[in-house]
């Protein structure tokens, strides 16, 4: 259903950036599982790489937010985006951590009513109150 | 600028409907500020009892996510959307929550990470993983 | 404010393929008035011709829907696309063929809880049920 | 392929909550069918509730609008959003509700033109005209 | 799948004037094959052929932008709006035109790049510099 | 109008690791002019460094598709994003970088057409054909 080839851990043996990435995402998930999007991106190495890494910088990496909530703005994301594949791995990433179904049932509840009041602004062209503006 | 008149505390005061929300909105907020999108919603009576009722159901009321997390999910949607109005009341709503600027650019690296791969995964139109699928 | 010039009456007059399509606007739809739209489009006369050609087919001729019905469907895809142009412009004309402050209410609503809607939908990743495909 | 379990008349029943909003669709809409958005929403039976409470309350209940205008004003929200199920589900009770062949042909017609138009005022970031404004 | 009929080759040579469109993407593009947008559209025979008629003069008839630079920005379009089948169809058209893996990765890292920095403005509601408006 | 202060020049030149960035802005782009989107990332220095390294690896660094028809896949992403401020800075990009009025014609004809397509194509929910599916 891809527009590319989705690579196999046999196609990845046989190149040695892809392999490094590979590794990498297995040795730092601690699983041995690495889903589509890795294997769709494999046909591109630099970008495969890239990609992997701003992720591990901003979502592995230890911050002060902490990962669920981190994982819960990338599920908002990519459900206002429509973006399928995103919302299927994010929200599956979410559980992964330990989102209860009372946080996903008040999660679904913010996006909601975001999503209405975002399109009730755009229909009234509400200009923003000054006390919003920063410094 | 708006599609529609914004409400002045004058007009608000002769429409016994809309003072009753407006005073609910102050009250529960602890100011006597009222932003404009309510001065807008007030053109439409019905609309603004319906509105604010849900948004003091989902965003006010104690549940198991914190205001600051629902704050960052609901920013994270209406970036999304680019609802001008939204972004802007919301990061104010989340900056009076205590959003710390470590949290802000910890956000906006998230909000940036996921509109990327949503772009990639739509482009590569990847299959989802049996892997992610509800039971 | 536009990435163009905006052409003035003076300008279109210097131009006889532009002046052409300012004047059907002006004769279909009995108004010296020429909105900023197609002063930004001036720029570039082919597309001005091709889309005013369109615009009169699609939004001017008597079809099945009536006028009213056709701005208000108009209006629901320019919010939804934060095109802020196109929203306060669209609204503006629902107003010009007498969409009553009740309308417009109903409306509202119908577009907030459309765009709460597919959030859900959108989250949840609901399958389409059988009953909903075409023949 | 959801997110979550999509729930069957048997798991419905043993969950009071749950069925009397199924018990609700089912009276209000004169048929047996429930459709799969009910069905994942059933894992949030707040959410469940408040959402079928203002559906009915926005879609069912009697008003200026007639039903079918309501409901191209939905497909038009959906379409835009890229909402697949909603889409679906909508052009559906559109046609449940009595869109003829032609008024479907005229309803694409204007959603293809309003995101053209609204791709080219978003791209020329046009002005809006101060005659759009309101009082 | 659809909301509406795929129409055979069958049923369109039952109907003059979709046969004459068909026919006519066939000498086009000079080849048999006609994909299933068209087979879509040919429910609405008026909407199909204002439709290809444009899509002629944008994307087939030369101009002073290369067939495949107008399939880039055409895919870049459809990705933003997660349009399936669009992201499908036109980047096999861009394939077809000798898009190579090379220029495909790069066209990939400006789309994830640009939705990455939109989201970015769009979220910091930055003002347009004086310096990008136009004379 | 921003969420964030944007940074002058002398706020840059008290923070080493914001003007090495900025430096390095000047020095790439042969202009003393940083236009406000940096002005604004720099409250978030780490973002502001990740975002430059990439924008620079991506739009500036030569490879196989021309800096023109990288300026328009990012223009083509920013008005279906409805990003105003991104819109207007890769317009005056693309100007800058040689773009023709005959260009941004012909530009502004794809991406009207592929809004017009997408939401079509959206609307009637077309399977995607199997000859565009890769290997």
């Amino acid at each position: 259903m891809a527009t590319v080839k989705l690579w196999t851990d046999e196609d990845v043996s046989g190149n040695a950036a892809v392999k490094a990435v590979f590794d990498d995402i297995r040795k730092t998930r601690g699983s041995d599982f690495v889903n589509n999007f890795w294997r769709a991106l494999a046909n591109q190495p630099l970008l495969l790489e890239r990609t992997w890494a701003s992720l591990k910088t901003v979502m592995v990496e230890p911050g002060v937010l902490d990962p669920l909530t981190k994982e819960l703005i990338y599920m908002a994301v990519s459900i206002a985006h429509s973006c399928n594949y995103c919302t299927h791995s994010h929200t599956a990433a979410a559980k992964a951590k330990g989102m209860s179904e009372a946080q996903y049932a008040e999660f679904l509840a913010v996006v909601g009513m975001a999503s209405e009041t975002n399109a009730l602004a755009n229909a009234l062209q509400i200009p923003v109150d000054p006390e919003f503006q920063a410094g």
